[in-house]
């Protein structure tokens, strides 16, 4: 018997210790060894930020039967990065980003730490798919989602998914869903950004906070089949080159 | 008269005193008034980061008739978010990011500060471009580029780009290039991307570092478009749904 159970590795942008990894991590192991490399701190908003100026450490948290978890110090794609290259005993069959604590949806998957692991496991030519809920409580009730989690890496697993492509999965906070809808990204623009404060010794400083304006109401949306508390599947690429205006600018002269 | 200047804001990822942001900053005088609002040191490698857990810092640097300097403690997203929220005195009419020392063309797009600029100015709905010079040089020769950068620059300031659409410009490491293509992202893998080293008290630390291997022939792929010494331009969207998986996935069972 030389069969392998698949291998998964696992990485998030809350931190090794949040507590949305750690069901994830108990979810997946239902379907093969997981390996857990992820942040030793949280390192929510890096979106694919990796660490070039300084180097980076990495070590073994705790190690049990089908489960080996490491902390590192670097991003969630850095964290992606090391344990293809000197952790994992053998190639991954599925990377997973999350569950996040917290809503990736719409275009701010560019600011996503969760996005960040995925991204980088798709461009190493893995099957990746991030989990998120819409929720930033540190004692969110995952439970709805397990279902669901199952379903989708159990048919990613089976069907692949093709080179280049990954899933971006987010839940509504609530205890039941509406169901599952397949969507592409929504577009929006955060406004109120920044609260600013004076700071005790003197000059201005500026806390990111703000609202996001999103005035689609397809339910195709990702952020719109959230708010109508469907889990919203986006399918998302790594390659974002825009093949439209590309033809068009083969007019403009240069 | 109350006819006023464009106003173009300009930011980067190695920080509002390298070479290739002041040479861009000159060119950029000719079309209107300049604010500059970036980084007060290099952030390579940040992508579409922000801060959130700290606030950040911004202050005025220098100031002369049609430019105005500011550095931020920020990443190059917070420096774009920061200067429309705080700092220009009207709307932009162009956000522009670089002269980047270093290539951004390919799937590295996505870890770039430079594209982090264009495309939170491209999600305030602002027509945004990056320009970067494959070189790391400090000292860099950015003469080659200017000519290139004042028509593009002219052409979309007159022409405008699409909804959700900025551009993404690489120039080759050379004094004359064999002319300009419009491209799509290559695509490619990162490989032996870290060295380890021995921390002097003990412990396993690594440098991220490492070769991009890109098996592309096609002229039209970006990177390929520089090796054959073309100036590339990649039009790039920020909405990176996947279509075609999107309708595919609509049979899934989940």
């Amino acid at each position: 018997m030389s069969e392998e159970r698949p291998l998964i590795l696992v990485s998030n942008d809350d931190g090794y210790s949040a507590k949305g990894i750690n069901v994830l991590m108990r979810v997946l192991m239902e379907f093969g060894d997981v390996v857990v490399v992820a942040p030793h701190t949280g390192r929510s908003g890096k979106g694919c930020s990796i660490t070039s100026e300084v180097p980076i450490n990495v070590w073994r948290v705790s190690e049990e039967p089908g489960l080996t978890v490491y902390a590192c110090t670097g991003t969630p794609c850095d964290c992606v990065k090391v344990a293809c290259h000197a952790i994992v005993p053998r190639r991954p069959s599925l990377i997973v980003g999350g569950i996040n604590h917290g809503d990736n949806s719409a275009v701010n998957a560019h600011y996503s730490g969760t996005m960040g692991v995925v991204i980088e496991g798709c461009m190493k030519g893995i099957p990746s798919i991030a989990f998120s809920l819409c929720s930033h409580d540190a004692d969110a009730d995952f439970s709805p989602t397990v279902p669901y989690i199952r379903s989708v890496v159990e048919q990613v697993l089976r069907r692949g998914l093709p080179s280049g492509s990954c899933l971006n999965v987010n839940f509504p906070d609530s205890k039941e869903y509406a169901g599952v809808k397949i969507c592409r990204q929504a577009l929006g623009e955060w406004v109120n950004e920044w609260e600013a404060h004076e700071h005790p010794r003197g000059g201005r400083w500026y806390w990111l906070t703000g609202n996001f304006d999103c005035n689609e109401s397809d339910i195709d949306a990702d952020r719109v089949a959230l708010d109508n508390n469907f889990v919203a599947i986006t399918p998302t690429r790594i390659d974002f080159t825009d093949y439209r205006l590309l033809d068009e600018m083969k007019n403009w002269n240069i």
